[in-house]
């Protein structure tokens, strides 16, 4: 089961994947049920970043990052590589050159359950990247591991050509068939949110405006 | 004990609010007997920011945030919500519509010892949260919980009026019946170490300042 | 083995600490055969700080910052200070004043694995630390500990006058004797990176750079 | 606030303490309305235990036992020793000597937020212990804590005198005034559960015995 | 995607379930290409337990119990009970009822990446569970979750009737449709073992008997 | 520096090591200064157990346990294996068949900072190992480390031929050239601990005993 590249991958519509992106991981989490978030421990190297892409995907074994190499050939423009370890390992699989490489294919970021490294290069280069640890230590080219097969990457379920979603609240993946109908709804959500916004400001109150009082004083909820 | 809305809670004076917040966590920490401090996992969302505020608490269902609601019409200006999950949890409780309600009513900030999201819109707000987790997974709004009781966050006993003091060294509670005694001895000891950083700085050591070097001597320190 | 203060220690040379900055954590890790890391709980209180420097090390007891007045007045220009506690202890053993005082003597950083407060203004003086947790609570001054003595910092063994390096990718150090040798294969490493940089950015693939397609297809690789 | 010993303080009848032991922690935890527990991390260091007692407890500094010995003095007959360090600790406070002393006067049991070792003879002594580690570090006896003073362990916050319930599932903390009703309502749980237990081991569904089936429905549950 | 119960669910027969629970985790694992383990700190709450079963999954929401209920009825003998909740928990989500109720309808044990409780209990009834955390910590009968879908354990996918292999080694899931084929390699492996075993018992070294010596040399191993 | 294994290393004398299994960890650790002690997350696979011996140690890759096979050859009875990875990993690099390996050549146990499993076997041949993590993701056999150099296990600074001790309280690394006065320091300790284990069953307290009451007094200890 190692040792295979999928090369032709499905791919969302690039308006869809965009329209994902600016709704942002919490609108687009909630959009979808509430699935799909990966572990809170994913944070980004640095802040502001909201970028969403195909899932390249990468089952790598652990502190060998001699797969990366082989999945940026595969990389078109706006994916976004997606590096899950076979086991738990923190080294630093990727720095960075192979951001200069996956840059130049026209990719928006990485998402890896393991370790980064050349932060500061990452960062004056706007190459975003959601990262389990930031560690110097680096990795092999020894073992074989596979490039678009499904991976479980901190805890979410993964597989090649679904639409990931990640911003400073974290990263989200959408199934791929799932994404059009997704965005609509997530898009639906923030046409109602910016009415709740500006009544929040206002001074309303959550209390008044959902209708809460009556259902919280049935539950037996005492003033005093 | 569940369900319940204490409404009329005794704050702190503003004066002494204020000069809390201008001492910072570590100096009012120390003022007050190395007492208060939450766990060193409460971090904030973004840097820069320092705060002093009345508490208004809530203590909440897992992965619940009705009672945020709840709380927030119990809010004055200058109070800070803090939020204590009655079992371990870091679903994001809180967001930019939250905040924006909860900033209409000039409420300071969050203390939170579980998850938050859109940190990104609240950090464009300014609207400052000490928490300890980023986590895009949203809550329900099922059960009750009660506001302005006793809660336990992140190891500290915080009561509703209670001074909360927090920057980027992390978060303190300082009781509110001691919030004048603790802001002066805050502030003798800031006087205080004016003085001494312009020695220090000047070059002049603290085992001689301190006149350390007699008691290290006579318990044995041995140069070689 | 406890209350020494070890005070004329060897110190590479200015232009090999310098050397060895400008090629980064990471760099130099890979340079010395990929040893020398501390662990990657190790992180730096704001970003952008690049040093190395000859440490100063400091063996203290659990919650007693007594020692770090004792190796100030050991420091020599380009120093840095390294604290290890004896046992597991996240307090707060180095704030504003130490900080004030180490500068003065011309230190360059604080490698930690304690806790470390006064964030704010550390972070307003630029005086880069590295440490496994920020957190207000205080320390005494009642039990002794040593200076300059080998330490385990962070799993990595460090004597005094051995380089360190530390950056946004975390900490490294480098024994004294090999500082030189160390020094020329990361620059020369840097130098033959600047040129796949180029290469990677023009749109070659590292498959082809590094001639890897025949030995993975050797290996098994298959593309489907 | 430190430095201080409570010599007198009031306990919970003896028959409340012992009918709270047999009905064990997640019983009473239920019947005082799900308060009170302590972290999970609060394990015993062996299994099998199951001991009720009053509450004498310590508030020790970091890596310092001396404050031990002036409790044991404090012990009457099926007490309970409670330690608290001040900042996080996982040295080894209470090892078979304490212990000994303890037992000698009649103590039931440790809880520890801390560290313990001797484990081997600690279970040979039957000397039940929970503890947050166990680690060989030992500690010293230089500065002053505190004896039956409030302490926060693991999360709860505990007064001397207080009922300490400890069994396989961990510990939790029953108020004294509160002692008495609880352990009515812990054993008209039980006595609930006997029936319960024996119409679920006959194969009636809880579905069907707690008439949930009619709510699920209504609530939405599909069964396809 | 809440709120559904699937009650027709394929399982693998009864000779290959039992026939992987005797290979074990170690060696069931191995069988299937080092795939399918969950993640290490699910640890079984007595040691000694080696139990295979067909998965009847839940998926909870956090803090709330009630599908646990509903999925006991769609238990059938040798079936293993799957909890999942949908955000990180420790809440005892089982306890001695409801394995009492899963013990009648021949549920061999409990895989959850929760919380338990009655730990006492469950051992000397001999219902094994391997659990995230011990904690009395009760839960909530408010709101829907879903029996017999996809779900996502300490790291693992798991789907109904996927074979749960269980034992002190941690949890392995085997694809239903994949059961026979493992199973057969995994009896291979044992088959192969019993003859290493009595060879390397009787002192041969395994550089001998699987021939490593002339790799490792060509490799550059050196004996000084 | 990889790729060495050191064939003729000096062990302490089979008495001496036989005299710090007796004595144990925790006065074992007493005994040479409170040094040596590995990290409290290493935790014995069964309780009861209390060996030493000469450490073999073993610098592995991550995920790869090659040179066990290599080490399991350099070892003499009465040694113990000592393996540490060098980065982050909880992988299963040993289980009963290299136990059974180095069973047969006289080794009396393991400690790893990394994984182990086939938990059960192991218990049944009572082989006792020491271990970060118990997992049964199986390692590789691809890339040399190298056998008896320096390696840094768990925290502590590990050379081969070093004593190691371990028993329920963890791990303590006696160096080669201390281990016999460590031997008779631990040994004194042990007869001076006789009797004062026996005042204190007595009933004496350890304020009396230690002759504390006037240093505490001094100090400012107050009874109230």
């Amino acid at each position: 089961m190692t040792g295979i590249v999928v090369q032709n991958i499905d791919r969302a519509a690039a308006d869809v994947i965009d329209g994902l992106a600016a709704c942002g991981v919490a609108t687009v989490h909630e959009a979808q049920g509430r699935t799909g978030l990966l572990a809170s421990y994913m944070r980004p190297i640095y802040t502001g970043a909201r970028i969403a892409g195909s899932a390249v995907t990468i089952s790598a074994p652990p502190g060998d990052n001699w797969m990366v190499h082989v999945a940026i050939e595969q990389l078109k423009p706006t994916d976004i590589l997606v590096i899950a370890p076979t086991s738990p390992c923190e080294d630093g699989y990727f720095g960075d050159l192979l951001a200069t490489s996956a840059q130049a294919r026209g990719c928006r970021g990485l998402i890896i359950s393991a370790g980064i490294r050349d932060v500061r290069d990452l960062t004056e280069m706007q190459f975003p990247v959601w990262a389990r640890a930031v560690f110097a230590q680096g990795t092999i080219k020894a073992s074989l591991g596979s490039v678009n097969v499904p991976v479980n990457c901190a805890g979410a379920h993964i597989e090649a050509g679904d639409v990931i979603v990640a911003d400073d609240d974290g990263v989200c993946v959408v199934k791929r068939a799932d994404a059009e109908s997704v965005m609509k709804a997530a898009q639906a959500r923030e046409a109602n949110e910016g009415d709740k916004r500006a009544r929040l400001a206002a001074g309303e109150l959550g209390l008044d405006m959902y209708k809460m009082r009556e259902k919280l004083a049935e539950m037996g909820l005492k003033y005093v």
